[in-house]
């Protein structure tokens, strides 16, 4: 089963950059397609102002174009959307189409919140759990950028049968970090996302927004996006690697039976201790 | 605070084996020193023969050697023992020294089984759980060997307040094996161990042997050990590395002030969704 992410840039517009997501969909043959969080906009969550809510007013809309978008190319596509499900509650959701079908939606359940991404202010914290989507193409554990720092979440969508983990996403540089600080900060991204791969014996997509995008605000220096995403196999090995500042289409094969021969030879299942394991439930566990 | 790791081969006996570790503990002025797994013979769970228990037999004696020896170069020592509890009754276990005294002990709770590492045969599941030591360098998170495959193990010791994480262990290559394999197999390694000091902010021990080892039964085709113990910090940076075929003392220098810096501006101990983490109880999570 061929699959291709799509790293890309804002395009001062959500007409432009729709523009240039189906542009770079249409160039790739494969049977899933991954966009990056948030694509159809900005990364707004830069500064806390109430106007960014309108972004999810078109919700209903999004939904049945990318839906007519996966129809047309007959793929699984997994998008990134701001979610308006009241007046005053939002969320980060990514939803998956299916050939023309709503599959299923993850609600981001892991909010960050620290300078230049006020994600607390934005998007409520995901309530329909860690359930992951079938679709013709597979079972994908959809996941979303700050998911990806937690083992957790990575455990629990394969115990409940993931075969990929998906991660939309949209992180970057700060100017004055030094570029050693770049440098560690790119790694451990890469690095705890190939983790999930290894510890939980599947495959990983990371599709991650690319080039600056200034803070509106005028308080931050703004994020210079450092796309890198890529796509690993159940050993954590690279399948494909994207730059840090073009927008591409990367694409790889997947084999679930090569997945299952891993898990054979590491059976990481088969040893957890999980009587051991209640601690983990604890906000913190002193003496 | 300096700390160091042994990387040592096996010399052919108990005795030279120590001798080995001896003088390479004596080229360090460090004031914790981490030996790898089982490093007072070979790795014998290549195959089963009920007559390799006989090396569990002096775990007494080696109590006091070790000791003996944390308090002669007033370090915090940790060890690697088989440990003999009761006739048929035996532990892979890591026992901490503090200057002369016994800071405690960990038993490997994660036991490999697969062709060369047979080691459910000789092992039983720790019991003791996975609960970190403290001692005058701080608060030690040991464990050994399989359990670096698993992020619970890692979390736990976090979440009860370890600073760094200890695994001595003793894991290497197959002849047989591509050298693509070889590579996966040691790459998933190195990330599967940094992930964790990422995931949980903090510092990370890996000490591994080196240097080949014949099975003994005839049946397989012996370990090459692949070295390449390391140490890093709370981004997965690394500080030190070694070789894949050298004995070798590798030092670094720990800061637990960083360790603190990190987490505030990766703060992931905030944002975990602990009420929905019910799942990673569980041994798989069927529909």
């Amino acid at each position: 089963m061929k699959a291709a992410l799509i790293q890309q840039k804002y395009h001062k517009s959500k007409e432009e950059t729709i523009q240039k997501s189906l542009e770079l969909i249409d160039r790739s043959d494969a049977e899933l397609v991954v966009l990056q969080e948030l694509h159809q906009g900005p990364y707004f969550c830069q500064s806390e102002d109430v106007k960014y809510f309108d972004f999810a007013e078109d919700f209903e809309k999004d939904l049945e174009f990318w839906k007519w978008v996966s129809q047309k190319k007959d793929i699984v596509l997994v998008t990134s959307l701001f979610e308006k499900r009241a007046p005053g509650l939002y969320h980060n959701t990514a939803v998956v189409f299916d050939r023309g079908k709503i599959a299923g939606r993850y609600r981001k359940m892991h909010i960050p919140d620290d300078p230049g991404f006020y994600e607390k202010f934005y998007f409520t914290p995901g309530d329909i759990g860690f359930e992951p989507i079938d679709t013709s193409v597979g079972r994908l554990g959809v996941l979303v950028c700050w998911d990806q720092w937690f083992p957790e979440a990575a455990r629990i969508m394969a115990l409940k049968g993931a075969q990929i983990l998906i991660y939309p996403t949209a992180i970057g540089w700060f100017e004055e970090d030094s570029k050693e600080e770049k440098q560690r900060q790119l790694d451990a991204w890469i690095t705890v996302q190939r983790s999930h791969a290894i510890a939980n014996g599947l495959y990983l997509i990371s599709a991650n927004r690319v080039g600056f995008e200034e803070d509106e605000s005028g308080c931050g220096s703004g994020i210079i996006f450092w796309g890198n995403s890529f796509i690993c196999g159940p050993q954590g090995e690279f399948l494909a690697k994207a730059s840090s500042d073009k927008e591409e289409v990367l694409e790889a094969e997947l084999d679930f039976s090569k997945m299952e021969d891993v898990r054979k030879i590491w059976p990481f299942f088969r040893d957890r201790r999980i009587e051991e394991y209640g601690c983990l439930l604890k906000r913190y566990c002193e003496d």
